[in-house]
């Protein structure tokens, strides 16, 4: 790895085989698909749980990450916590972690996440990423989603990556399962830094960062296990980040960096959805952040923090 | 490990190899023992430590569990906690670290711990376990205690495993020890399940864990050490349960697991050990289980807590 | 490693391998000096991290101690903490990352760090740690610098070691950067033991220990970064000690090893510094230790704590 490159998806392999190989232990479950790739159930028909939640993250973090779980009381009712940090959060997170890339077709829906993802650099996100994944001998892809893709799929992802169906290996399991609740927030760090890249925050200018969340209770209703998920992010997320350039560049992030700068801010993630009638590009994107964030400018010093854990949204959600 | 099984000796045999490596950084010492069998002194003659009991806990959960320490001044006092998560938790916790293989010859006392007993299955616990460990190369025990097992233990547990005294390995460390202190607090999950299988909560729809206690002081008294590492659990350690089923049995469980809804809950553990003169079969076995529980029913995604750390107890016998 | 050895730098240069195998995903980069020496920028040119300042504890504790970062919201207002803990706290603080060998030459100043120091020996402390590390094929120096060293530093360590400058490795990153402030206040347990060293505490007594402290933001200005990785352990540092001996003796330990019981306390470290017109050698030594100090006699039982976090200072300082 001394040559400028980072190989998330030779890491994630090795995850991603370490997983297969602790299939018991993660109460996972391996096969082969119709084109020869490999699927891990990682929660739908297979029980999954927190040490496989904790395995995907990694695997979505593109092995740049270190990813753990443990009960911290200062979390409140919610002890639970999962913690991660990187030292490479621009590409742990935005360009592996975050869930963009549309692998749906037909009746099936998934947005796709992890390495591949850097590999196949087919979203428009990618133009501010100047990071180039050397060429693959495999990928992971992550699915939030009850059964594995569809042949077409498989197809679209190896086209995309150049890479042939047995190269690849599909990790799947639904928002509704235990490893699905700690996969998804395991996205603390990640949402931080799409949000602050949508603030046209300079992504270059990040250079590490750690996040906590309470690790959601599952729920068996699709849009409260989503809305749990969220609202573990929004309502009880933290956020440190270290990042280049003046104070005040620093200081405007922490500040509009919260969840709680956001319209849509104050109600539990599934209300929302129900008010905009399920159309969730409707919702301000800006909701999709921590709780509460602290930004530190290395360059000069300041440390900025802003927003608060919301101990009453996160009892009416996760309850 | 795609067979089913999870082999919870083989991934014994691997940590007590790293420990006998380790020796000196974790200040234990390895000898063979008359019959040839491998002994580890991890507290005893050797002046053992945090490390070597962290070691151990994660040999007793036959190597599927996680297991850290640090301080966390949530918790008082008493901030150096260990903290232990499983995704199997029947497997690791009772068919592995309950120390419940009676394994005592004369005047030497002792309980086994450890994957062993999932190979022996001699306890009538393992009726309700069915997992089946596959014939084994090797053996760990671990024994709470201040010398080695007498000859006749080591035939007795090399008949029960079908193994031969040279492929059992035996640690052994007094309450008393530093070790000792943390590898027995490092129960916090197994009493829980323990207790949950008393109370006839079927333990196939246990499915994931985590806890964490406060590190006792270890005493030179036995009665005072062993009085401890049960109150640091009882008053001090709080657990996380994931089960199958309904609500209503998941709110029963969490109301009923913790300590205080023992008689014999309100007095250091020493104190009730006297009083009933040191007949600990005469002790409320409910009495034994964390202080604080909470319970996710992940099938129908409710929550439930039940119990608090007892300080004041904290304080009356960690002191 | 059953031979009485810990073999310290056997073990740092496993990690200082990793590191440079890591070089993309630590954010660091390796090169040669002109005596064939081995050279890891860290955080000087290389932008370095929290990840390479926690790999670098590591390192300088001769792989004999457990290192991680984590937020924990119970530090108030600097929740992203540093957590160390050794089993052999003498042999990784004392003899391997207590900065003590003067590696300066004309206008370098530089204080050694790492397992280097326990090979060399020049130092008196070393009177007082009769550990003696074997042979060496390699060995690791930690420098808190902004530049590698120059050759006679080379020279003048390769003659202390008996090694050749190819067989040497010297890390570095100066204290402004974010490297050296997580790997600065990853002494936070060391500053405990070589306080207790200077209190005539025999260091025989002292078998494991923690500790935890913020990582303080650092800073472009020297004399503020240094001061503000002193304050994060002086007045937000919290060490748990386990001591052989008397519980009077621990007593005393705990009562003196906190940073309150200096003459020097209640400033920000700059500011001490500046008073003192810049001479290091005119603070109160005993000003260098945690704020708050458990510490258990395992012989008795007893515990004792002193001390607390100062959080007006910390805000000055760190703010």
């Amino acid at each position: 790895m001394r040559d400028g490159h980072a190989y998330l998806n030779r890491n994630a392999q090795r995850l991603a085989d370490a997983m297969i190989e602790d299939a018991d232990r993660l109460g996972i479950s391996h096969s082969r698909g119709s084109l020869g790739e490999h699927l891990i159930d990682a929660g739908a028909k297979a029980r999954g749980g927190i040490e496989a939640g904790l395995r995907i993250v990694e695997i979505c973090m593109g092995g740049l990450a270190t990813v753990s779980a443990s009960l911290d009381r200062s979390f409140g009712k919610w002890p639970y916590t999962v913690d991660v940090r990187s030292s490479q959060p621009v590409l742990a997170c935005l360009a592996s972690q975050y869930a963009g890339w549309n692998l749906s077709h037909e009746k099936y829906f998934a947005m796709g996440s992890g390495p591949v993802r850097a590999l196949a650099r087919v979203e428009p996100l990618f133009k501010d990423i100047p990071y180039r994944e050397p060429e693959a001998q495999s990928s992971v892809v992550m699915l939030e989603a009850a059964t594995p893709p569809p042949a077409e799929i498989v197809e679209k992802v190896a086209k995309a990556t150049k890479l042939d169906p047995p190269q690849l290996t599909f990790i799947y399991a639904p928002t509704q399962s235990l490893t699905g609740s700690m996969q998804i927030v395991g996205r603390v760090l990640e949402v931080a830094l799409h949000k602050a890249h949508d603030l046209n925050f300079p992504l270059d200018a990040i250079v590490d960062g750690a996040g906590r969340a309470p690790i959601p209770a599952p729920h068996p209703d699709f849009l409260k296990a989503m809305g749990r998920t969220n609202d573990a992010i929004i309502y009880g997320g933290i956020v440190q980040l270290y990042v280049r350039g003046s104070s005040q560049a620093a200081r405007d992030l922490a500040e509009q960096l919260p969840s709680h700068r956001s319209r849509d801010h104050g109600r539990p993630f599934a209300d929302i959805f129900k008010a905009f009638k399920g159309d969730f590009y409707a919702i301000d994107p800006h909701l999709f952040s921590p709780a509460e964030v602290i930004v530190t400018a290395i360059e000069t010093g300041d440390t900025f923090r802003s927003g608060s854990r919301d101990d009453e949204m996160l009892e009416q959600s996760l309850g």
